[in-house]
């Protein structure tokens, strides 16, 4: 599942915004192409963004001061840390007479081989048959390959693992439903869509052996912010007695966060629960709705997280330190 | 917040399917009138059905014959066992030359009586200033007043008290989101909107002093069938140390049942999921989706069940037959 090609020095991009319906690739023509792509979600996913901006700099900087460049796409996401990241490394490389487009395979070779890593340090916990639940999306379609909270579901299938995969759709913006169950789909794994009150059933039946998700931003004490569900996912698994993994890159460890109490979670629009997907709005215009973004996991709830530098169990205070040895 | 009128031997309904959008009321004029608004849910709850249906049979026993009139009401929702109760109270009412009218009128009142009963009993669990959170909908729109699960929460803005409610959104019908957050900002009581993902934020927010849910069946040892999403709300409850209640009528413990494993969950269309609200479907047409209705909620996970008898007590296999006395 690619999201992203580069060919002959033009640049490609799968809209993920009318997947699953449409599968439309989308040339990446100018800067202006560029930051609306990253803008309106066309491309989305930390990974998947750094490397777009990567090859969008290659392409565009003869045109434009290589400095306005990177501001200028740095503006499309402010939020996004890993575009700013990768445009700074563009600018490093320009600066030092590097090829760039060298640079912006580097970049891409570079996450796929740390998604590899987390995929491999994921399957090595679970096994041939394994039914698995998952939330939200954290799979190719984010990543350059693999992905991470995915990855051990795509590098086992390559390895010859059957999954049964149970994917949330993840309200209220359902990327478990538009793109977990199609990338999965599309993979060739066995993949059932619910929504996000039927985990407690499938638990209840026997049908999940493990929990995979990713993680937006992990505590010291290993507090795991990640998209709102993430934690009743949690407590539903401690309750059913099944295994709760937390994977992503070693980076999205913030050791400067002592706890999730540090972790502010953002507020987005009420549309987004009550009118943005509907045909029609299912609730009255002056319904208030409360609509947080992520939530964050006690690391009680957490059996381990899965990094590209290892796997680290409880107490997470002292294990995601030494992952760094 | 009615849901049927009866006026000068004319019935007329709000239209519950294009709720919170319109508010229509429809008038009954034919049994194939009456048919239709049961078949499309335009009338829906237990008891709402069965004082439905009793109305109807006021209105059309005397172009057809009665026992006709009762098997033709009670095909538009076979498993509808309120319904096919009303219609043969009417049907005895009428062999015994009583007032039909009179008979439908006691219906009504005795479903109120009820429903006030639950009311009462669950308020008195509950104080003033209290966050409550309820799932799907189990209110004055599925019952002639009050409601059951969300009884106490009417009946006390009646007396003054000023709840904060939260609406779980309920996937995938949405009767959380079109019919639970609707009839409360009715009624003038604070109500906010969440996805059914949500609710372990607002726990842990500690802004739930209470959840609040009806149910469709009760196991003799109080393991309670309810709509799907209950069991996990259930075990975030356990998990936040917040009281968990089930509101419903005495009738609807099942004593020949003796536990959750003997109740059968019904499967519905994966186009519920999938399809039925949105603008355009969110998985792929090939994608497996399982979609039960209904989940059973273990009994050590509820702290009490209150019905029109009282309010029963761990453990529930004593606790629901004294109530009976």
């Amino acid at each position: 599942m690619e999201n992203l090609r580069f060919e002959n020095k033009r640049l490609f991009i799968l809209d993920q915004t009318i997947l699953p319906n449409e599968e439309k690739w989308v040339e990446i023509k100018s800067k202006e192409d560029a930051y609306d792509a990253i803008k309106k979600l066309m491309v989305r996913g930390a990974p998947a963004i750094g490397v777009f901006a990567g090859y969008a700099m290659t392409l565009f900087s003869d045109k434009t001061d290589i400095h306005e460049l990177k501001n200028y796409l740095d503006s499309s996401r402010p939020t996004a840390v890993n575009l700013s990241w990768a445009t700074a490394r563009m600018v490093k490389a320009a600066e030092n007479g590097a090829d760039l487009i060298n640079e912006a395979n580097a970049i891409k070779s570079e996450d796929e081989e740390m998604c590899r890593k987390i995929s491999e340090y994921g399957l090595s916990l679970l096994k041939d048959g394994d039914g698995v639940l998952t939330h939200c999306n954290a799979g190719e379609l984010a990543a350059s390959k693999y992905g991470t909270g995915l990855g051990p579901l795509i590098l086992g299938k390559e390895k010859g693992y059957e999954f049964h995969v149970f994917s949330d759709e993840t309200r209220p913006l359902l990327q478990g439903a538009r793109l977990t169950s199609y990338e999965l789909e599309k993979a060739g794994i066995d993949v059932t869509l619910i929504c996000d009150s039927m985990a407690s059933v499938v638990m209840k039946k026997g049908l999940v052996n493990a929990v995979l998700v990713g993680c937006d931003r992990v505590a010291a004490n290993g507090d795991t912010a990640n998209k709102i569900g993430t934690s009743g996912l949690a407590i539903l698994a401690k309750h059913y007695n099944i295994p709760f993994y937390v994977l992503g890159p070693y980076s999205t460890v913030d050791f400067d966060c002592q706890s999730g109490d540090g972790i502010e979670i953002e507020e987005r629009n009420p549309d987004e629960i009550k009118q943005m997907y509907f045909k029609k709005p299912t609730a009255l215009k002056e319904t208030k709705c409360y609509n947080p973004a992520f939530d964050v996991t006690d690391n009680s709830l957490i059996t381990a997280i899965i990094t590209d530098r290892g796997i680290a169990y409880p107490p997470f205070n002292k294990s995601l330190k030494e992952l760094l040895k």
